[in-house]
């Protein structure tokens, strides 16, 4: 184990040099204009899954982008653990608000800036470095390990789920590990033991048939945009609870302990707001803020557009308005359930001088793992080894969807060992990893798997 | 006065391949690209004013786009009419949505599309031909005549203001004519008698310094469309009635004859709903649709953004939103202290929880012309000779805010003689004239030249 450190130690220049050449590959899922660089990426991940001493390497096409699949399996009798990451990333506009080019990763501080630098590539790439230290100091690993890297997380893993289903055998393992998240806070290390889901919808209102003057038309029906804008302020009252009848149905109340547990960990609601410029925090009443992170479902508008958004004026009254407007779901909502109760919702309230269409564009299960799995508890002691701290217990407000299918799927549990930090600007400009986490979560990575086998017998 | 007929009637192809080359010329004035094709629009004018017989042509300069200005002075005691138009056009976008090229006319069934056909380019161009008519066929004109034909009518002739201030010497006149209005429909000639004035606004809501996880970070902190959603929803009661406090205070109430005037058109609110694709019309309660799109000040959202707006699923919490807003005015009411009322009561009702900024980017004031004037009455006639129909009196929901500033600074009325129709697609796709207006707009201007001394002697 030492000479294990000891590599992951003397080698951290080529290691930031490498992740560079990783991020420098625009593999955008949503954009069909990045299908080459998505391919690009794929190739780049399998290389390097050889390179450090994964054995079955292969990149398994899908209707959409590719998975890449390697594995270790040369320890017998000890457990066996499926690593999931993603390669894909999200958009970088608006371009204009990065300070360093999003593809040309850049090390300001004790940050590295780049599109993917945390959300996943940094996170997937600190558990290829330490696989690398385990097989180049002991031409083994101290479990078995199947890895498989996806391209189209972040657009739903649209393809994973019949994936998963056709390679059940494949990927027979005892325990999922996903580094895909953060830690509560710089110097916090924390364990993530439950998710929010995720229902995103797109709402479509049109009025006239055909955008019309502003002057000679505006009195005499209803603007789109105004129609659009009416809705969506009714979906909250005036408690910051959403509106839609049923929402709140299969909500699982926080436990007296969990309140407890989250009023342990260092937070400052003003200094939170503070640091993104706000004067004040808005929520739902009755919940503090990181319940409201964390435990309470949620009702976001993730873009809205419509009518002139040029330089300068036009007078239009515009044909046409649209949003993009997601709910974080937490146990026991489901997203199906919650996507049809707002659907139905948003038809009901239309007012009947416009037309509304709504569409659900992707959806996500919550999930909580149990504190008391092996996994949990070997990965509690990981983090206490590379980072010198006991980490905390914590949940996660965003999405991890695919937690949910290898649960109902291959019916194991996910161990979320998250090395980011919650200011890192996932889906934003100038998304960053810190050097500090990067380095520290190889070091953990390294432990977590020397620290299995021993938690799993017990 | 026959011959000049005659000869309307004899060159109507030749008008149409004329107009079609000056509607060829991208004269988008609130875009800078298009600056090059505003120069040569102006040299096409003012080619055009040469070849027609007009004299003093010259392209004047301004700090924007330059006004072009010809005369005609050979009638000693007659009146001086000094006529006004724009070459400049709406941006086109969307452009997808034009059945053909928006800079190249093309004729379907009775009409011609382009931008620029109707608002202003047509209409000027009527003009051109009735007064080349009567310099062909009489060496002169029956009365005396100044044009000006500016280049930023579209966006707020932010020029015309001080040119008109330096140049009233020149443009001393005894009445201004305006065609830049439609006719109340198709095969109704009407006399348009009032307009609409205008405030239009920008609104910038600033929620968290960047964009954010809309998963880690919602349900925390207000989201700006959804602030933003919330103002524009509150701008409106449920009667349709604009909720600024002070809003309605200088509006100069409907006199009964012009309510029994307006009951007079033809006017059918299921048809107009049908023609737009419309289930139900929308408006301020206790008027009819005619009071509310002429005689009712509105409020509009004109556009609106935030957030993602591309293809699929970005789960990003934006840092910002922004809406352009307009406002429709009616005598009495100002543009300054509407702007001022608006951004007033926006920054009074912001909740806290988000910042917002209030901008106004241009503003024309309304208008109403004595039906008694001899230029309406000239005009009267005219439209009876050329259409045929003894034309009804209306009014306008559009701006002309030129109007304002001709009474203001030259002490000038204006006859707003108007051969577009409603569902021209003014500022929208599809822009067309029709061509039995076309025609007989040059008759009925070539005859309202012929009229006017008569009706000055009165």
């Amino acid at each position: 184990m030492q000479q294990v450190l000891s590599y992951l130690d003397a080698n951290k220049d080529r290691f930031l040099a490498e992740l560079k050449d990783f991020l420098a590959i625009p593999s955008v899922s949503s954009q069909s204009t990045h299908n080459a660089d998505i391919r690009r990426c794929a190739e780049w991940v399998a290389n390097q899954m050889s390179t450090i001493g994964l054995q079955t390497v292969q990149i398994m096409e899908t209707p959409g982008h590719p998975v890449v699949y390697a594995d270790w399996l040369g320890a017998p009798g000890k457990p066996t653990i499926l690593l999931y990451g993603h390669y894909d990333v999200q958009p970088v506009d608006p371009v204009n608000l990065w300070t360093s080019p999003p593809f040309e990763a850049t090390i300001r501080g004790e940050n590295l800036y780049a599109r993917g630098s945390a959300d996943d590539k940094g996170q997937v790439y600190i558990h290829f470095k330490a696989i690398e230290a385990w097989m180049k100091n002991n031409s083994s690993l101290p479990v078995n390990l199947k890895v498989i890297i996806e391209g189209e997380e972040e657009v739903g893993s649209a393809n994973l789920d019949s994936f998963v289903k056709e390679h059940k055998e494949l990927l027979k393992a005892d325990m999922v590990l996903i580094s895909d998240s953060s830690m509560f806070a710089k110097g916090v290390p924390s364990l993530c033991y439950g998710l929010r889901g995720l229902a995103y919808m797109e709402v479509e209102v049109t009025g006239p048939n055909t955008d019309l003057h502003s002057g000679s038309f505006g009195g005499s029906l209803h603007n789109p945009i105004q129609a659009l804008s009416e809705i969506i302020a009714s979906l909250h009252d005036k408690n910051g609870k959403i509106t839609i009848p049923g929402f709140y149905d299969d909500v699982r109340p926080l436990s007296k302990t969990e309140r407890a547990a989250f009023k342990k960990l260092p937070w400052n609601d003003r200094k939170y707001a503070k640091q993104w410029g706000l004067k004040n925090l808005y929520g739902e009443k009755g919940f503090t803020t990181l319940e409201r992170l964390w435990a309470r479902p949620t009702l976001e508008c993730n873009g809205i557009w419509g009518g002139y958004t040029g330089e300068g004026a036009k007078t239009v009254l515009p044909a046409k308005a649209f949003a993009k407007i997601s709910m974080r779901i937490v146990p026991d909502q489901t997203s199906a359930k919650v996507a049809k109760l707002f659907e139905r919702h948003l038809k009901k309230i239309a007012p009947k001088t416009i037309d509304i269409r709504v569409r659900a564009l992707h959806g996500g299960e919550p999930a909580i793992t149990p504190i008391e799995s092996p996994g949990v508890r070997a990965a509690v002691a990981a983090l206490q080894k590379g980072f010198g701290k006991k980490p905390l217990y914590q949940r996660e407000g965003g999405s991890i969807p695919i937690v949910v299918q290898f649960k109902k799927l291959l019916g194991l549990d996910t161990v979320l060992l998250g090395f980011g930090l919650p200011d890192e600007n996932a889906h934003a400009p100038n998304e960053f990893i810190n050097l500090d986490n990067f380095f520290g979560g190889m070091r953990t990575a390294a432990h977590f798997y020397n620290e299995l086998p021993s938690y799993w017998k017990k």
